[in-house]
C-alpha cells in the first residue's frame, strides 16, 4: 500500500535518508502563520472536526463551492456538522492533485493516527474517531503544538493591537515554546481603503497620540513597534499588490494624509507616493530594530463584491494577479540600501510567473549583515503545493545559494496545519536526493544532511536571530 | 518498437490501466471546432491528403516556413501536391519535440493504418496509400466522424450566420452524432476594426432591423440568439485581446457606436466602455439562457501585414501575448455576479504565464448553480501540446477541483483532427496514474477511472446540458 | 561514484549514445560572449585561478554575497588570493542547484583533470594544484580555446572601437580558430543614458564627421559597418528593456536627438521614437549585410546605486524585469518586415515567462531566406542553467522547429567557460534520448544524431554563413 505511507514523496534511497535521518526531527520555526495568541493562552479544545476544519478555512471552502456545493452547507450556521463533514470528504475525492487531499491526509496520520482515505463511505467512521479525540487533554491547543515539535511561532498583529495575549504568554513559564508577534501595518499603509481614517483614529488612541499629520503617524507607529520589540517581534509583515516607489517631500505627504483623513478620495500618485514615504520609514525602522521585512505579492483580494458583502475578507475570493513589480520593488529596495537603511527582507511571490524575477533580486541587495540577508520566500498561499514548492526550491537553486534558505512557513489559521512543514521536507529532500544521485551535487550525506537542517531550522533561528 | 505504440505516453501501469479500461473508448463532445456545418452536411469525400493536410491547417505552414521552406510551396496554387506533401514529410522530421509530429503519426495510425514514421524517404508510400483510401465511402466526412466516436460537435458561427447548414442537419435523422452552433459575436465586440460599420450592417439586415443605436444592437442579438438557440446552441464564445471592465452610461455607448458607424475612430477608452457594456448584456443573455461562456485570451493576432495585405486572417502569423488580464477580467466577472447575471464561464488561457491567474479567479465565482462553473479550459491552441496539457491539468489539479473538468476540444479545422482527444487521454491518464502509483491519492481505481471517465466525456455532456 | 562523471545529465541509453557518439566531438561556435580580443592576441597566461575565477565573473560574486561574505574579500584588493579561493569553495558547497556548482566542477575536470568535489576542505589542495598548472605553454589563452574545439568566436564590440585586436587576429596564419568582431551599438540607442553625448562626439571622432543629425549618425554608423564587415563580422547584438515601436519622422527625430546631444532630457516617448528610428535603419543595414540581429530582452541592470557608484556596470547587481514586449517587439519586426527589411534575428528571453511570447513571435516572420531565419535564442544569463535550458529546448520544440536551432553561446568573460557547451549539449541530448526512448520521435538514431549535429555546430554556421 503506497498511499501517503513513510516514504511519501521521496523517490530515492538518498531522498530517503535525508528526510528519515535529518530533516524529519528538526524543530519548527513558523515565521508567519495567523494563529490566534488568545487560543494558545486559553490551551483550549475544539469539539467537532468539522469546527477545526470548515469553522474558518477559506481554501476548503473555495474547494467545496468549486463542487457545486451550495453555500448554505459551506458555511451556513444552520447546516448539520456531520453534513458539513459529509459533503467535504466528497469534495476532497474530486480534488485529485490538490495540496487540500494531501495536507486533509496528512493530518489524519500525524494528529488521530487515521490511515485510510477520506472518502463519502469512511466520512462517518472518521468524523466518529476525530470527535472521540478532540475533547481529551491532548488534545488542547498547546499540546498540538508540542505534538508538532514546534518551537517557535510568530503571529500577525495589527500595530494598534495591545498584544494582551502576547503579554500574558510570555508570562507562562513552561509553555514549550515561544510566540513572537508579527507587525503588520497593511491598514495604516491602505491609504485607499474605506475604513483607512478610522483606522487611522483607532491608531492614534492605541498610540496616544492623535494622528494629523506623518510625523504624528510615524511617532505612533514608532511607539508600537517599541511595544512589539518588547513581546520579542522580529519579524513585520506587508501585503502589496505592486510595490510603489514614488518619492514625495514631507509635506506633500502631509497634504495627502491629510485628504484621507478627511474622507476624501486620493488618486494612484497620491497613494503611490504615501506608501513609498511610509515604506521608506518602516524599512529604515526594521533594519535599525534588526527586524525581517515580510512582503507578499501580486493578490488580488475579496474579487465578489456580492459575497464580500455578506461574508468580508478572507472567506476564499482572491486570486492571484499579474501587476509587474520588478521596477517598484528594486528601486524601493535600492532606496533603502543606498541610505544604509535596508533590512533583512523576505519576498514572497503570489503569482509564480515572478519566481525568477525576485529570484534575481534577491542578489542585487545582498550583503554581509546576515546570509542570504534578502530571502526568496517559500511557496506561498496559492502555490504552496508540490509544483509549486519545485518551482520556488529549484529557482532559488538555480539563482540564489539555497543553503542558506530560511524554509517553510504555514500561514496558517488552524493549529492542525503543522504537517505542511513535513510536507515542505519531504519535497525538499526529494530534490536534493535526486540531485545527488543524479550526480548532479557531491555524494556528502554530512554536508546535504546538515544542510537540509539548516533549511528546515536552524538558518531561520539564526536569521531571526531568536532565543 | 515504442515508437508512438498503444501505450504512447503512458509511463506507469495505473496509466495503462486507466486508458485502456476508462477512457479510451468514452464518446467525444467537441465543444469547441471550427468544423464546416456546410461540409458535414455535404458529406463530402476528400480526394488527396495535400489538401486535408495543408489545405488550410496554418500551424502546418508555420513548421514549414519555419524550416525555410518557400511559400509558393506551402500555399501555392500551382506547386505539385506530392511536391508539397514531400516538404511537409520533410519538416516533420526537423519538427521534433513538436505537436504536429506526434498529431501527424497518430492521423496516420488511426485513419490510415499506417504505422511507420513520416520521412521524406517514406513520403511517397504514404502518400500514394491514403490518397487510395480517401475517395472510399467510408472515409467521406460524416464516417471519420462517426470513426472517431464523436457524439456531440460546436461549430463555431458569427451571430449574422443563416445557420442554413444546422438546420438541414438538424432534419437528418440518423447523422450518429449532433452538431450544434456556438455564438462567436467577435465582429460585434470588435468596434475598433475597420469592417465594423460594415459588419453591423450586415448583422442588422440577418436581424431585419437597421442598428442605430446600443438597444438597437441588444434587440437584434437577442432575435439571433433565439435563432442560436432553437438550433440547439448550449456555448458563446468570445476571443480577448485583454479583458476591459470600464462602465459607463447607455447615452454615453450610444454615442460611442454612432462615432463607429460613422466610420470615426474610436480610443481605447471607447473601445474598453463598449465592449463592457456588450460583454454585460451578452453575458446576462448566456446566463438566462443557460448557455455557457467561452474567453480565449492572450493572443495578438495577423502580425505579419505583409503577409497579411495577400493571405488574410487565420494562416499563421498569430503570436501569444502578455496583456495583464486580472484586473479587468475579475471586475467583469464580479459585475455580472453581482446582479446574478454570471453564465457558465470557461476561461481559454493563451499564454502559459497565465495559468495560475485564472486558475485562481475560478474559485472567485463557483456556485451552486453548476459543478465547476467556472471552468479553466484546456491547454489552447500554441499550448496544446504534452508540456502544455500537463502545465494546464496540474495548475487546476492543484488550484480548484480537477474531477469536475470538461475537458478537450479541438480548435481545429480538421476532420482528421480527433486524435488530439486520445493525446489528451493519454496524458491526463498518465498524470493521474502516476500520482496514484506515488501514493500521492487513493489507490482506488474504479473511482479514480470514474474521474477520468468524467473529464473525458461526462462532465462536458452534463456542464453543456445537452442531450 | 556518480559525481559529475561522464554520463553526467545523460539519463537513459539513447541520450548517452547521442552525446558520446554525436554531440561531444563536435565544434564549438561561440557566436555572442565578451572574450577580450586583446588577450586572445596577447595569447596570456593567467597566474593564479583566483584571478581567473573571481577577477571579474559577478556571476561568483553574487553567489559570495548570498553566503553573505564581506565585499573585501569577494573583490577588495587587497584580500590575499587563497582567502578568496576558499571562501568561494565554501560558497559553492552552499550553492546546490545552481549551475556555478556545475560548471565549476566542470572546468575542474576539464581543464586541470580535477574530479573531487571543491570544498572548504579541497579548496588548498586544488588552489595549488591549478596554479602549478596555469602558467604552462598549454594553458595559454589560445590552447584553452583550441583545448576546447573552438572553431568560431563572437566578441561584443562597441560601433567606436578601432578593432585594432581583430585586425592583429585576422593576420595571424595559424591560430586554429577564427574571432569576429561582433557590432553592439547599445550605447548609440541608449539616448537617455548620461554619457550619451559625449558618446556620440566619440563615435563621430571614430567616424571622421560630427554628428548633428540623424543622417549624420547613421552615415557613421554605415561606416563603422563597412569596417566591422571587413573584420568578418556577421553578427549584432543589442540589449532591451522592452523594445519600443513608435514611428516618427525624420525631422522629430533630429529635433530629439538634438536635444540630448545638447544635454537636455528626453522623455519616454522621444526615447521610444529615437530607438524606433535607429532599429528601423540598423535592421534593414543588417538584413542587406546578412548579418544576424541578437537582441537580448528584458534584463534591469545596475539595480543597487550604492554598489554602482562603487563598482560600475557589470558587477553583478542586475535582476530579470516584467515588461511587456510582444506589443512593440512583434510591430517593430513587422515594420522590417513590410518593407522586406527584417534580418536573421535572434530573440533571447531574460525572462523564461516570455519563452512563450517569443516562441510564438518567431513564427509570424519566418520566411525562405534562411531555415528558421527567426531564431528563439538559447537561455541566457540567470535562465543558462538545467531547468532553463530544458525550458527554452522544450518551448522552442513545441512552438518551432528545433531541428533548425542555432544552439548555445557562453556570453562569457572567461577562457574557461567552454563546458558551458557541453553543459548545453547533455541537456539536449538527454532531452531527446528521452523522446526517442518514450516514442515520442522515431528510434532513427542516425537522423537525430545529424539533428543534434546540427544543433551543437552545423546550424550556426550555415546561419551566420561564416567560413
Amino acid at each position: 500500500m503506497n498511499f501517503i505511507n513513510e516514504d511519501f514523496l521521496l523517490k530515492s534511497e538518498t531522498a530517503k535518508k535525508l528526510f528519515h535521518e535529518y530533516a524529519k526531527s528538526e524543530p519548527i520555526f513558523d515565521f508567519h502563520c495567523h494563529l490566534s495568541p488568545k487560543e494558545i493562552y486559553e490551551n483550549k479544545n475544539f469539539s467537532d472536526i468539522t469546527e477545526v476544519w470548515l469553522g474558518g478555512d477559506h481554501y476548503k471552502w473555495r474547494a467545496m463551492r468549486s463542487l457545486g456545493i451550495d453555500e448554505s452547507i459551506i458555511t451556513g450556521k444552520d447546516a448539520d456538522s456531520f453534513e458539513k463533514f459529509e459533503k467535504w470528504a466528497e469534495t476532497i475525492q474530486y480534488a485529485i492533485g490538490n495540496p487540500l487531499y494531501h495536507w486533509t491526509h496528512l493530518e489524519l496520520q500525524r494528529f488521530f493516527d487515521i490511515y485510510e482515505p477520506l472518502t463519502k463511505e469512511s466520512a462517518r467512521r472518521i468524523y466518529d474517531k476525530i470527535n472521540s479525540l478532540l475533547s481529551r487533554d491532548d488534545f488542547k491547543v498547546c499540546e498540538l503544538i508540542k505534538k508538532s515539535n514546534v518551537k517557535f511561532i510568530n503571529t500577525t498583529d495589527d500595530p494598534a493591537d495591545t498584544l494582551e495575549w502576547h503579554k500574558l504568554l510570555r508570562e507562562e513559564k513552561d509553555l514549550g515554546f515561544k510566540v513572537f508577534p508579527a507587525f503588520r501595518p497593511d491598514k495604516a499603509l491602505n491609504i485607499d481603503a474605506k475604513t483607512f481614517a478610522d483606522y487611522i483614529k483607532t491608531l492614534g488612541e492605541a498610540g496616544g497620540k492623535e494622528i494629523k499629520t506623518f510625523a504624528d503617524l510615524t511617532s505612533v507607529l514608532e511607539s508600537r513597534m517599541d511595544l512589539f520589540g518588547e513581546m520579542g517581534c522580529c519579524a513585520s509583515d506587508h501585503a502589496f499588490t505592486y510595490v510603489p516607489c514614488v518619492k514625495a517631500s514631507e509635506a506633500e505627504i502631509d497634504s495627502i494624509l491629510a485628504k484621507a483623513l478627511n474622507g476624501e478620495a486620493v488618486c494612484v500618485d497620491e497613494i503611490d507616493k504615501y506608501k513609498t514615504a511610509l515604506m521608506l520609514f518602516l524599512g529604515a525602522q526594521y533594519a535599525k530594530r534588526g527586524w525581517a521585512m515580510e512582503m507578499h505579492m501580486n493578490i488580488k483580494r475579496d474579487n465578489n463584491t456580492k459575497m464580500f458583502e455578506k461574508m468580508g475578507p478572507d472567506t476564499g475570493f482572491d486570486c492571484i494577479s499579474d501587476w509587474s513589480s520588478a521596477e517598484g520593488l528594486t528601486n524601493l529596495l535600492d532606496a533603502l540600501a543606498y541610505n544604509d537603511n535596508l533590512p533583512k527582507t523576505i519576498i514572497f511571490a503570489g503569482n509564480p510567473a515572478d519566481n525568477q524575477v525576485f529570484g534575481t533580486i534577491l542578489g542585487c541587495f545582498q550583503s554581509s549583515d546576515a546570509p542570504s540577508k534578502i530571502q526568496f520566500g517559500t511557496a506561498w498561499w496559492f502555490n504552496d503545493n508540490k509544483d509549486g514548492m519545485e518551482a520556488q526550491i529549484k529557482a532559488l537553486g538555480n539563482l540564489g545559494v539555497l543553503g542558506k534558505f530560511i524554509g517553510m512557513l504555514t500561514d496558517s489559521r488552524s493549529f492542525l496545519s503543522y504537517p505542511r512543514h513535513e510536507y515542505f521536507r519531504r519535497i525538499l529532500c526529494n530534490i536534493i536526493g535526486q540531485w545527488i544521485e543524479d550526480g548532479e551535487y557531491a555524494d556528502d550525506i554530512e554536508f546535504a544532511g546538515k544542510l537540509v537542517k539548516d533549511i528546515c531550522f536552524g538558518n531561520a533561528v539564526n536569521y531571526f536571530n531568536v532565543k
